[in-house]
């Protein structure tokens, strides 16, 4: 096995195709913002989520299991939009965002109308726990969105603090897909509890590797140096560093990130000490830690393909340079 | 009969107390945005109109009726809040606006954050009838407004464009909170068709009230004059009256519309013809004409204090000073 989309090419070949048809409207203003959502649809690791937990099952893949997949895609494109109206991002995925081209209304609204879908979708077909698993999710997310708000504004933001942020707004959409996945294919509540604490572990690798990606001299991205710092965001390198400081720099490196962000040789500085004070290698054993545990939650099922799989999208979620 | 609440005064009050006590959250800046939520209650419309439809059944009403109710105004709750950022409105019921206090950042996401509790609320005790009419709602409510969107920027609303809107925006949410009173307490589908279109019909009389509102030379309200030609709105009297004029005072209406609405003596030369073509008789006429559309709806349920109570609220939404 190549790439963990191995085992499921077909089935993200079907999903894509269904969704592409799926995402029209009548209306001809929504229907150019689907088409344009479509054009520049990302990674699909949360469809890939699905129909591989779904899989790791052992039971038969049904169209409630491709269902599953549309159910977590639709959401989390209505999230992403609704995240770059709260952080007036103006680019998303290397395109301009929904709110960049059709203003914070056109944004606000077809968040909505993707969220009315996901729940029609749900209702309609009555997969009421596929539902449950996806709704959870949305509560998690935008109580996570208000955390962070709330904390970053004080900048006071310690590592238990830092994990319950990350754990509801990214670990729990995470979670929900693979619970989606296994639910989909009838699998009982132990084996749906196991994929789901899988997510749930892998979520939390997966949003350090994205804070540590803004600490770019260790790895070669596209995105912009420092950026969480420019935009206040701490996150756990920076978290871990403060706490080892001496009173006297902790104040200077928290005067930094409230002051002197848009200085870029202040947050150069503030990100040599940080990798200096042992952020970045924290941060790191963290992530591992954390994939090592969703890996252990797989040795719940047999081994198969879909395991396999599931371990190099895990592999992947550590190492991906973007 | 002295009021429509008068049958189910008992009704609104539990289901106020319950609806503050749910409303609250671990996390601080979202409770100090819940409990601004609850302070700045509006007229329980939808509510009453759940509780109402509920009794006009017959049929005993039940906790499912109550979270029927919780259910509408909590996804009310949300539309409005994101409303307000669509619109960029700073005031709402008389108060500052969530994305005035806390920016479109907050308003954006406590938004989500209700609609995720409308869904959770609904999946928990497996109302799925209740949210697949709360659901339908959202979706039309965004499409309605994506519409509107769509059209105002051209100006070009004709009278049947202007009817599908209000109806998508407006109605659709009465009708879902009708169709969730009757379902609540498992009256027939015959039974939750009729007050479905009760609602609906309602709805639109209830939009084209708000609509003539506007026209405040011939209605004592707070609101500002013409704020809807201000905002580049079209509504039923002015597109009636848009109709009756010749091609050349067409043109130089619209013109009004597009280049002037900044200019108070346009506005109210512009309403004075709109009056003077008839638009606002025509569209009190209209609004008539649904209110009696609604009051037939009733005529599928036997005498009953709440029909009672129904047929008093109808005249209520088309004799309201605000």
């Amino acid at each position: 096995m190549k790439h963990y989309t191995d085992p499921i090419q077909a089935d993200l070949q079907a999903f894509e195709s269904h969704f592409k048809s799926t995402l029209r409207s009548p209306i001809p203003l929504l229907d150019i913002i689907l088409r344009y959502l479509v054009k520049r649809k990302g990674k699909q690791l949360r469809p890939a989520l699905v129909f591989l937990t779904a899989r790791l099952t052992g039971l038969p893949i049904t169209e409630r299991t491709h269902r599953g997949a549309a159910l977590v895609e639709l959401m989390h494109t209505a999230t992403l939009i609704h995240d770059d109206v709260v952080d007036d991002s103006p680019i998303r995925r290397g395109f301009f965002s929904i709110n960049a081209l059709w203003k914070n209304k056109g944004a606000v609204l077809v968040g909505d109308y993707l969220l009315s879908r996901v729940l029609l979708l749900a209702v309609e077909h009555q997969d009421h726990d596929l539902l449950y698993h996806v709704s959870s999710s949305v509560k998690a997310m935008s109580e996570g969105e208000l955390l962070q708000l709330e904390k970053a504004r004080r900048l006071d933001i310690v590592e238990s603090v830092y994990y319950e942020i990350i754990e509801k707004k990214t670990a729990s959409l995470m979670a929900s897909c693979c619970g989606v996945g296994a639910a989909s294919t009838g699998a009982d509540a132990a084996a749906v509890e196991a994929v789901r604490r899988f997510g749930l572990a892998l979520g939390m690798a997966f949003q350090i590797r994205d804070d540590l990606l803004d600490y770019r001299q260790y790895d070669q991205t596209g995105k912009p140096n420092g950026i969480d710092i420019k935009e206040h965001k701490m996150t756990l390198p920076l978290i871990y560093a403060l706490q080892q400081a001496d009173p006297a720099e902790r104040k200077s490196m928290i005067r930094t990130v409230k002051k002197d962000a848009d200085r870029p040789d202040r947050v150069q500085a503030l990100m040599d000490r940080v990798v200096a004070l042992g952020g970045v290698s924290y941060a790191e054993a963290t992530m591992h830690r954390y994939k090592e545990e969703a890996v252990e939650h797989l040795n719940h099922f047999p081994d198969s393909d879909a395991k396999e799989a599931l371990r190099l999208l895990a592999e992947f979620v550590v190492a991906r340079k973007k």
